[in-house]
């Protein structure tokens, strides 16, 4: 394989595709770094917060042995319930439901119901309204701040059975799909047609697409197909009492009222139970190329982000950054399993990544050319890698998806996971610096073996959405303090989101006044009031 | 000027761009298909239900020269409040305020607001609140279903004096401004930097953003940018009560909470008074081109919307269609004016207009090459023409945006504003000739002098927009009862909206049911009256 090559003698000709030399293992789980960041913040937080918990409602009712038996009644085959209360299931088995993926939230729920029709949702909503049973809707429990687990005995109602597409329509692209679909099985239907699905995630061989609605899932692809506020067109809801809203629109247009579905769009099963979704999927991108730059400054990321935007127009489609400190976490992680190799002749403090996707691979390529001959006659980054083949290209991705890993390698990790305006993201991370740096723990300021080691920002540039990595020789009380809640406070100040895509669930929701004002909180409030009176659904979680 | 050529032969090597020798006048308002149909739906509409509008409540307080006394201290200029109650205004100085801009609706409210800030809005609001005085918010009063005019006395708060554009961020891409600043105004802001308005509209030199967001606008640049449910990030909104929700966030991501500003956008100002928005803009495209084709079915038309799709990918940015019914109107109304010229070598059943817009104009011109001779290769089109400069661009665009308006020179038109599933679509033109022919008063069936002349289909294929065009000779209960409520039947059965785009204001309020179930409505009423309590915003419109 041929060495790297500056990127300043590439840009004097149309771009030959050099071969990336060095070797990233790619992490099996999570692919995203935002999946993976909040994975560690999620551990972090449960073992700080865990403790705080709300105790158990003595308004909602405790399952017995006669609620199984009236919910058997309901349910059309016997292994749709489970529960160690009348021995068909061992506290084991039902550990996968009450546990989360990360085995950082435990629930102590003791039903497992497995609808298989919307009609049985209905009825068994209906049933634990009237008896004031409490339940956790759950997909496919891949979520990041336990929101899908219960949190004490609620019934735990899983949506795995509900896993049918039900109709693609090839001329509007709007897929039909029942909440319990997983998220790549939806993906590669479409991938077979010629679609895609406008939301990608590490967890998508796990995570259901109702979950993913419910939770407003943000992703990777969020920069290029939006929101999922703007792509899904109808939902079909089971609300608390049992009734089944029917707003299953496959019409890009209808201006007939309010727009209720956009409600249940992260309300995190709080108000009702999505139990199928209708979603436009655009065209597959034919063409995908990724390049790294490294760079001498954030407002030089800055700059490129605008200039990439200019030159790639419609076909960018993730524009990610890391800083020098994030990329020294990948390399020493690289070099401890022996695959790391020199990637840039000139490093940088900052460094980004700039995918493309697009319908014509000759045009696409032409673009990033034209690109990166502006970049370098400005002198806007010091050097660049692109991607040669789909090896290459998650090699390439890997430098970024790496951080959290390495991170987490390098020793105990403080992540945060925050929004803010890309003009304002990178100051947070100073400002981390300056406080710890002020609190005496930052390793280099007089102290040899200080507790902090670094303190490493990256993220998804495109959607303003900033990972903080605060790797300390382990978990103190000390440094914590030092982080808690300035962080919180200054993400506050800076306009921002403490929750950036993840959702509130039981881990961030007493938080969530460093994000919303009162105003807004009441309403939310009142929202959750209107839908649900008893407070029966996912509760102790979200607006409490 | 050289002649059309047809397109089979220009498919035969790279795209000479050719001379559209025709000449179409375009027409000044309004500019879009969307609003000019809705324009005569509305006059339509206005004629029959006039007679029925709700009488008015007696629970709201009847406006006095006390309340203006009492308004005018909180306004911080004597020009902010006009009325005829105190002989500082004239009954026709306030009709520009009480009639809508098509002169069909007509309110009789004696005081206009113009608040300067929005604390001045919020103090108006909360007066109004305590009072019990009813109040219309105001925009352009550019809507087409009566929404922004008072029907009987309410006091009407125009939003034209908060006109400000507030920041604009080069990096993310985000626009704030005040609700009262025009469409347009905010384009041409953005237009300086290099970015557009994720929205476009026939009415952009008059209607108001807030005004665009408080009714969900769709417009011609749907297809490409999404719904306003996507690209708007954030809001500023007075409550009903004077509460000022400040919920302005300049954040792609953000989950904290129920997303409340989605309830606002498209709610029709009966909820809150939009007083600022946010919104993420993106570049503006710096090649457009426009192409012109005859087909011979609508099978044909959604073929080629599917290979656009592929073959154009992310520079689509429409895709509109006609049948030969609206071509001969169009023909027709130019032959009267003396600009009509031979377009198509082969005509058809049908035509559609498609719109690239890209970063790369050479791109963008070889992606149509290769589309155009996929579709002649396979014989997919029959004919079709590619504008050359901007004012064939027009040209061509006025094939279709002539429809409505000669539609309206042939006759009286009972015009329908609908959306149904794409491949649905046409079947309800076709449907409507069955019925009126079994009717017998469809021309040709063995009448001479049929009441309908002709039933034209046209309309946005990329959002399943469709517009009927039914010309007759005159307005008669005869055949009105043929069409009604028939036409709100089939869009029913079709799984449709009835209104696409507008809205449902005093004109389409009590049809509602022919798009949204019991279940929608009920959650409906009690959204507003969470927010509303006292009904006082915009009563008698939207959920009665």
């Amino acid at each position: 394989m041929s060495a790297p090559r500056a990127i300043s003698r590439l840009a004097t000709r149309a771009l030959s595709r050099r071969t990336i030399t060095h070797s990233v293992r790619r992490t099996a789980l999570p692919t995203t770094s935002a999946s993976a960041s909040a994975w560690a913040a999620t551990q972090l937080n449960s073992v700080r917060h865990g403790s705080t918990l709300p105790p158990r409602s003595a308004e909602f009712t405790k399952p017995t042995e006669e609620h199984i038996k009236d919910l058997r009644a309901i349910l059309s085959a016997p292994t749709s319930l489970l529960s160690t209360l009348d021995g068909t299931a061992t506290e084991d088995e039902l550990a996968s439901f009450n546990d989360d993926w990360m085995n950082k939230y435990h629930g102590k729920g003791p039903i497992v119901v497995k609808p298989r029709t919307t009609e049985e949702v209905s009825k068994v909503m209906k049933y634990c309204y009237d008896k004031g049973l409490a339940v956790v809707p759950q997909g496919g429990n891949t979520g990041l701040v336990g929101g899908s687990n219960p949190v004490h005995d609620e019934i735990i109602l899983c949506l795995s059975n509900l896993n049918q597409i039900r109709s693609f329509d090839q001329v509007s692209g709007v897929l039909v799909a029942d909440a319990g679909v997983v998220l790549e099985a939806a993906d590669h239907h479409l991938a077979e047609k010629g679609f895609i699905f406008p939301l990608d995630l590490g967890a998508k061989g796990s995570c259901h697409i109702g979950g993913n609605v419910a939770t407003n899932a943000g992703g990777l692809r969020l920069l290029r197909y939006g929101s999922l506020h703007g792509s899904v067109l109808g939902l079909e809801v089971v609300l608390p009492d049992g009734t089944i809203w029917e707003g299953l629109s496959k019409l890009r247009k209808d201006n007939t009222g309010f727009d209720i579905k956009q409600l249940f769009i992260g309300s995190e099963g709080t108000i009702g139970i999505i139990t199928a979704i209708s979603i436009l999927c655009p065209r597959r991108p034919s063409a995908m190329n990724v390049a790294v730059f490294s760079l001498p400054s954030y407002e030089a990321v800055q700059k490129v982000f605008g200039e990439a935007k200019a030159h790639l127009g419609e076909i960018l489609s993730a524009f990610e950054f890391f800083d020098k400190q994030s990329y020294a976490l990948v390399k020493k992680h690289q070099e401890e399993n022996g695959g790391e190799r020199k990637v840039f002749e000139t490093e940088g403090d900052f460094y980004c990544l700039i995918e493309t996707g697009g319908s014509n691979a000759e045009h696409d390529e032409a673009k990033l050319t034209g690109l990166l001959e502006h970049l370098m006659e400005n002198e806007m980054v010091l050097d660049g890698v692109l991607a040669q083949d789909s090896t290459q290209f998650q090699s390439l991705w890997s430098l970024r998806e790496l951080v959290p890993e390495s991170a987490g390698k390098a020793g105990s990790v403080y992540k945060y996971d925050v929004s803010v305006p890309v003009g304002k993201m990178y100051s947070l991370v100073e400002k981390m610096r300056t406080k710890l740096r002020e609190g005496g723990v930052l390793e280099g300021d007089g102290k040899a073996e200080g507790p902090i080691r670094a303190v490493a920002g990256y993220g998804h540039m495109g959607d303003g959405n900033l990972h903080i990595n605060i790797v300390a020789n382990k978990y103190t009380d000390e440094v914590e303090k030092i982080i808690e809640p300035y962080i919180y406070e200054i993400v506050s100040e800076n306009e921002g989101s403490i929750s950036a895509e993840h959702g509130l669930g039981v881990m961030k929701a007493p938080y969530i006044g460093y994000s919303k004002n009162e105003t807004s909180i009441e309403l939310m409030k009142k929202v959750k009031h209107l839908f649900d009176p008893k407070g029966l659904l996912n509760p102790y979680k979200y607006i409490v």
